[in-house]
């Protein structure tokens, strides 16, 4: 264990179901890793009981000891974590911060990684003229590990009238640099070679300065591959009208996150939207999981789509280095989406059992 | 003038038509406003050459003096500012800084007003599935004052390989109440009656606490108005999968701009955006613009849509206390876009008198 790149022999994976529906749909991840395996790699897992339930039973949600095991461990499979919304009991951000951000800061997972892809067969939200102008297929690069998402900042005077809180975005340059890095690299590896950085330049000046120009000094290294700048307001409307466009986006922690629940949306939903974040150094085991949230409300009735959990486990493989077994997998949900038929609803198990045995062949 | 109330006599209003499509715009904004205006509202303009295209003449961006004009006047209508991209005599950001977002905040345009209307007939980038859920009809009330746009920040040792850039996100209890009270005066007139908060309360926890406690208090003298809250990446799947459930939505400064901008695409386009940068306690003239820029590609063809800056007219006069005024450029606005046929090229002078001629009667 701990070498976090075991092409073949032993992979200890860490999976942490979570709350609501993720344990029903890591169970079909598990099962689909398990068919598209090469032979010779063996999954060795061990399960974190993690998230809301665990929290209201234990009063942790990641005690130090669990979290130096799962740093251990070469990669982590998880499904969501989150409670019923409201819950007095859990404070509000308590396990984003505490636990998901958590393992994504500690982990060094500084690519948090988004593929986006209109599946045929998939039902989007866009118009026919929209999506006649060809394929989407973009994969946006949000950086993991800084920015917006430090918890920096703080309060004072709170509950009066004279109240003044601070949220303070933390740009370095060797955040900065190394995501861009790694952004032009995939681009390189992609049909279209293009890479489109997105902020908000023209008022976040401080921030915007450092990623401007770490994206030319980079590009200029990069020189097969086209470069193109979007303000994120700007990046709204092409999600909506020309998505095409886009390639590869590189952007910040907070404007990938709103960028990416715009593209899942416009792709079929958040129910196929999976997710890897990334630790390309492997100084520490990276963790897949799917963009969807824990959907307490539909939980335990197996009628959760597991799809997003399945590519993301797709994702998995192609970071432990087989890129032909994830290939499998997203043909195998490719043809599964394919085969949907309107109003056909399927159990969790059903779709986990139909896709697994298109990647058994 | 500078009473900024003016119902009756003499509107003392400033014109910055700008750069690009800006003049093109504003002319028709003018004619369809005073076709609309009650007879008893006389205005008085004054130009002001400002933008891209007299920076670069005069080195200026908003000399102290022109500012200190301008601030006497009773209300302000602006077209576009924004000068050919990446022309090298034009530091990104500064008229962004230097007069759109100086101005905002000078004159203290703490409500930033973006109402997001699907009018029959124009199109949407929406599927009719979408579509089919009903109206939309909804309005955005955007701090203007605050939050990521104060520029607060700055950078450490920069161009080199220990480069650090912060910035700060500034919410006071001041300025997240006072937008927060405006929001819900707005809901509360509207026949849904209804209110979401947008932000990432699970992450920015210094301002997501002060906006939820505010908003919390505030809403306690609402009960009447029905409340809501969403992330800003949960509103993303919204916009495009469900518009209709927004009512009135109350945001920051950066979440508003990026809101907006998807709010405007999927109610048939940028080019039907109108905004309003208002100072509700009138100490100060307000600001009406339509949200796109100045479109230095289009320039000078005549061929630029001029209905936002024109909705934006009707929102100039909805503030000056004539709402039956601002409905009869709604009205006319509505048929017109009815009439059009698709395919259809009218020169913008051409739109401009259509709706005008509507609008008399
Ligand atoms: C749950 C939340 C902290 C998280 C984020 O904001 O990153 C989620 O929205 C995501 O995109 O993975
Ligand atoms: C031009 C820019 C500074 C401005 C903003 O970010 O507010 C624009 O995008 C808008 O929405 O009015």
């Amino acid at each position: 264990a701990a070498s976090f790149t075991p092409a073949t022999g032993q992979v200890d994976l860490a999976v942490i179901p979570g709350d609501g529906i993720g344990p029903e749909v890591t169970a079909e991840a598990l099962k689909v890793l398990e068919v598209a395996a090469p032979a010779e790699l063996k999954f060795s897992r061990t399960q974190y009981d993690l998230g809301a339930e665990n929290y209201l039973k234990t009063g942790e949600v990641l005690p130090p000891s669990v979290l130096a095991e799962i740093k251990g461990q070469d990669a982590i499979l998880l499904g969501a974590v989150g409670g019923k919304p409201n819950d007095p009991n859990l404070p509000p951000g308590i396990l984003e911060r505490g636990l998901l951000l958590k393992l994504r800061f500690e982990l060094d997972h500084y690519v948090n990684l988004r593929p986006s892809r209109l599946f045929p067969g998939s039902v989007a939200p866009l118009s026919d003229a929209v999506l006649g102008k060809g394929e989407i297929d973009f994969v946006v690069v949000r950086e993991g590990t800084e920015g917006p998402y430090t918890g920096n900042g703080g309060a004072l005077r709170v509950g009066t009238p004279a109240e003044v809180a601070t949220e303070v975005s933390v740009n370095t340059a060797y955040g900065v640099e190394r995501v861009v890095r790694d952004a032009f690299e995939r681009a390189r590896k992609r049909p279209r070679k293009k890479l489109t950085l997105v902020h908000k330049t023209n008022v976040l000046v401080h921030a915007g300065q450092v990623w401007w120009r770490l994206f030319e000094k980079v590009a200029a290294e990069y020189p097969d591959v086209t470069t193109d700048y979007c303000h994120i307001d700007a990046v709204m409307i092409f999600l909506a009208t020309d998505p095409q466009r886009f390639d590869v986006i590189v952007t910040d922690n907070l404007f990938g996150d709103i960028v990416t629940d715009l593209a899942a949306a416009i792709t079929g939903g958040i129910g196929l939207a999976a997710s890897g974040n990334v630790n390309p150094d492997r100084t520490a085991p990276s963790m897949f999981e799917p963009v969807h949230g824990s959907a307490p409300d539909i939980a335990g009735q197996l009628v959760a789509d597991p799809t997003a959990a399945i590519l993301s486990g797709a994702l998995l493989l192609d970071h432990l280095g087989h890129p032909e077994a994830a290939a499998r997998i997203e043909a195998a949900v490719l043809a599964d989406l394919e085969a949907r038929t309107p109003g056909q609803q399927r159990r969790t198990p059903e779709v986990g059992d139909a896709i697994a045995s298109r990647v058994a062949g």
